[in-house]
């Protein structure tokens, strides 16, 4: 057995008031100009891709919070972790097959420098590997995550990633549905949106959280805005109304329509 | 009732060989180097942030498909078909509620920008919307979409689009899962992934295709490369033992294992 456990060459990440400084082993290019916020939702991801981030998530809603510093995010780029002068993330399948497998001497000092500093309670910073052989990523899980303190995401590329690794640590493996991908990164980027639009300040509208699909274990009513007419379709008069009672009725009942229609399932599970 | 269809500027698209010529109202610094390619799967994204594609697409696997020409991806400015002097794209809910609804008039005009010199057959070019509201996203639709010649993708933002768009035009309306995004912006690059990554020629070694996740029903099998040793975890014997025959025998019972565990749901489907 060798010693590959990760050995950081700078001291353990210490608080300086609101911002925290840590040993990195980024390149200066993939830095950015955000400091590190202590009070920050934070999600570092384990990549061959890191400039693959924040990527749509510095937009729109998102991105604003991340601006704000509601919530952060620091990609480890597991090449870095690589073995030799070409930095070699994966060998061929034990046992024979197609493909490619992240080596886990590799991937385990990536983890290693991914955990050091994190809490070390799961509920209070998941550790995830992102694989369609996972649990199905959902709106509770979403939920659960955003009341954590953060995350550590691996995002698996080839054939996947040495099952030791996973059973070593005890990682989580979380899918985000019945398809296969090249990689885990857009998984990652979907579970992180769904996470942190949840985070408190980032949406401004707390109802519009309230009212949307998956939330109350139904599909949300359709919706209608202006012009009142267009190319032939009118918007429903019940909405035209300004009856707030019906409105509210027929929405609900739109609702229920909608899920019995497409998805009976959300209804049979409660 | 106005009239607010797309009118053109240019003429329809004409084939000039494997070249197609097409009117185009992205802005110049939108446009790539990629010429049209007549023969490539081509995703048509309309989207406020046209940016953010390729994003991730263009890196590994996906990414040399496109630079090959197996693929394509044309971004559809929304805000350019957007009402007045500030190019408003939504409104406020018809009825009342929090946040906004994308209009029909704006997305129509985009709709129609997008269908203009695409097969009419919903088949050879499927025309989706993405919500939390849609069929949820699999492997087998994966597989159907790949089959198509390309297709039209309407990322959603805000509260939704009005169902009048939805109605007028028959678009499926496809989930990335059961769980509520920012926009459909990741979840048309998931689906994406998931189906250029089926197309002929882009998985180098078709055997990956054939053998992974969800491709029988099953979740695949546990994966281990070198180093045989590992904080003194070993690989499973059967692995090394050289004998092909056992060897499949192991992956076979393990996936079943596995997918009986994780994912009932996948073996009582059959």
């Amino acid at each position: 057995m060798t010693d590959d456990t990760a050995k950081p060459t700078s001291p353990a990440p210490k608080s300086h008031g609101r911002l925290a400084a840590r040993p990195t082993v980024r390149p200066r290019e993939l830095m950015t100009d955000t400091p590190d916020l202590v009070s920050a939702w934070k999600a570092k991801i384990i990549t061959l891709f890191p400039t693959a981030f924040p990527g749509v998530l510095g937009e729109s809603l998102t991105g604003k919070g991340l601006q704000d510093g509601l919530w952060q995010i620091e990609p480890i780029d597991l090449r870095i972790f690589g073995d030799g002068k070409h930095r070699n993330v994966d060998d061929t399948p034990a046992g024979g097959g197609a493909g490619m497998v992240l080596r886990p001497d590799v991937m385990g000092k990536a983890v290693d420098f991914a955990l050091n500093g994190a809490p070390v309670d799961r509920d209070e910073w998941p550790l995830v590997y992102l694989s369609p052989r996972g649990k199905r990523f959902d709106q509770a899980m979403a939920r659960k995550w955003s009341k954590a303190r953060g995350m550590t995401m691996i995002c698996g590329r080839f054939e996947g990633l040495d099952e030791r690794v996973i059973e070593h640590y005890g990682i989580e493996e979380v899918s985000l549905g019945d398809f296969v991908m090249t990689g885990g990164e857009i998984a990652a980027q979907a579970m992180i949106d769904a996470t942190v639009r949840l985070l408190p300040g980032l949406v401004g509208n707390a109802e519009s959280l309230d009212e949307e699909s998956h939330s109350h274990g139904l599909l949300e009513h359709p919706q209608y805005t202006r012009p009142a007419e267009w190319r032939g379709h009118s918007i429903p008069d019940v909405l035209m109304s300004g009856h707030h009672g019906k409105i509210a009725e027929w929405r609900r009942e739109m609702a229920e329509k909608i899920t019995a229609e497409r998805r009976p399932d959300l209804l049979n599970d409660d």
